[in-house]
């Protein structure tokens, strides 16, 4: 089967298609390029939605919630799993489990767990691609569900519209949120959970944790909802900040600047990716090592092996 | 005046050039490479010390102390001041200005402050490469001082053989240290001002937070160490625990791993800047940010831009 033809049963939104062309983007093969080149024209309508915190947060729960809400408004929903605690990804309890099959029927929902495990690198491009077949194939909202942990899964939640960190009170947990760097980068925040004790001192660290953080020049404020989602309380609260964050992005013509801008950040490490890959062959790699003796003990500097490099690519690519 | 004559009196030690030297090289251009690789060859016999942490904590006043410590044994210091609010770098206050005269006027001592301010990056590469001109002109220490914020401040006290963090009771200290990455590059802790209040509360919180931290697979611990550098109460541990983690380097062999894994990724970075500098002409950019629309509105994908600069740039190499 040619890319066309696939492109045209993910078009039409065919699961087993759509499912197929997201195992060509991870492979990350030439196909893959083609088949993104191709979806690419019908991409961009999807709303982006980035759901992350530490494991045990309730990430999934409000996933799934959400995924049921926009389906009573009739809008598809696709959901990209990147978490080994998620039982989407299979790795959680058989509640959990139990628990999504009532979504995992739905034929207007799609969900795909993204290994994390022995992917060497290149997580954040393979899920920004799987996002955009679900985009092409007419899924209104992407939900990426990321373990907060590690800079490819900042990277995802940085790439949709909305990212939402999900807290709990356990002591410690916004210190820990902290440090794997999810402040930056919370549109707001849920503490779930919150009926459990520490509660309300886990709100005042989170707000004093809000207040050191950087003000940026546009004037969103990311509030802090708080939330029991296993009981479905504060969870319409979630989705109504979703829409309003949303509508704040659009009436201050802010969507189009931050896709523009995820845009031109994307262009630039498949750019120079491609030139990585074509720079860093096993050859060059080895002379890499192999000069490391040399820079050691003082007779070659890093410039001269970097330039003897460089000069190597350039002849190569001249010939 | 020419490179080998700038060579000549810095492998000399004659200040005025030292200091000339690490301008060039600063403002990297192609003089600044050609005299990086002929002063490559009198490096490596340095021992590199990384002290970070947040304004206030006294990472001065500690510099200050090594770098008297250092020069009772004889050995010559060079200190590197990445920090707006070092004494070193002018921010400080009198009575600071008034302390490091003591050390700035000793022959043996070496203080370049680095501008953080206005610099477009390649601030880690500029004080690595300064630190290799202090090496070369026979430097037996080079210390370098940065306020631990930011990523480029982190790349600086990695390349360091030893880094030292130093934190203060005061509360979230320790909080914002996390979160700035800290915790993963100390080779071991200073609480500093540990007579103040909340000091042990500071000590445990450390503790913990070190529990939390990624153990690798070597056996080095890093530990605490209180002191009150103002009164000069704890600070000889100080240089002892830099003896003992440098020994504990050297019998393990793991100082020339990890100068060699140092000296690897920095001919990686340098390769790919040198590429990189190639890729993005003004010419290249403006093409990018011209293709963005049509990569929103769905005409390109952001492969098929890719595609394009990277093609355009090996016809370029062709010619």
């Amino acid at each position: 089967m040619n890319v066309n033809e696939i492109v045209e049963k993910v078009f039409n939104n065919d699961k087993r298609y759509v499912s197929r062309a997201i195992s060509i983007v991870e492979s990350n093969n030439s196909v893959s390029t083609e088949l993104l080149k191709e979806l690419h024209k019908k991409t961009g309508r999807a709303y982006r939605i980035g759901i992350t915190g530490p494991p045990g947060a309730g990430k999934s729960t409000l996933t799934n919630y959400l995924a049921k809400f926009y389906r009573k408004e009739n809008k598809k929903v696709g959901i990209i799993a990147v978490d080994p605690t998620s039982p989407f990804t299979g790795g959680a309890l058989l509640g959990d489990r139990v628990r999504m099959t009532d979504i995992g029927n739905d034929q207007g929902i799609f969900i795909r767990s993204m290994a994390t495990r022995g992917s060497l690198g290149g997580l954040s491009k393979k899920t920004i691609d799987a996002a955009d077949v679900l985009d092409a194939a007419g899924y209104d909202y992407i939900i990426f569900e990321t373990v907060g942990v590690g800079q490819s899964e900042l990277d995802i939640a940085k790439t949709a519209d909305t990212t939402i960190v999900v807290l709990v009170p356990e002591s410690g947990d916004s210190i820990q949120a902290m440090k794997a760097g999810l402040m930056e980068i919370a549109d707001f925040f849920v503490l779930n959970k919150s009926d459990r004790p520490g509660s309300d001192s886990a709100l005042t660290a989170l707000k004093t944790i809000l207040m050191l953080r950087d003000h940026t020049a546009n004037d969103w404020l990311p509030g802090i909802i708080k939330c029991i989602a296993s009981e479905n309380v504060g969870t319409s609260e979630i989705a109504e900040e979703i829409k309003r964050h949303s509508d704040y992005l659009i009436n201050n013509n802010l969507l189009k600047e931050k896709r523009e801008e995820n845009y031109k950040l994307r262009i630039k490490e498949i750019t120079e990716k491609i030139l990585q890959n074509e720079l860093w062959s096993d050859e060059i790699e080895k002379f890499l090592i192999d000069s490391l003796k040399l820079v050691l003990d003082g007779t070659t500097s890093p410039y001269q092996v970097a330039e003897m490099i460089y000069n190597n690519f350039k002849d190569k690519n001249r010939t």
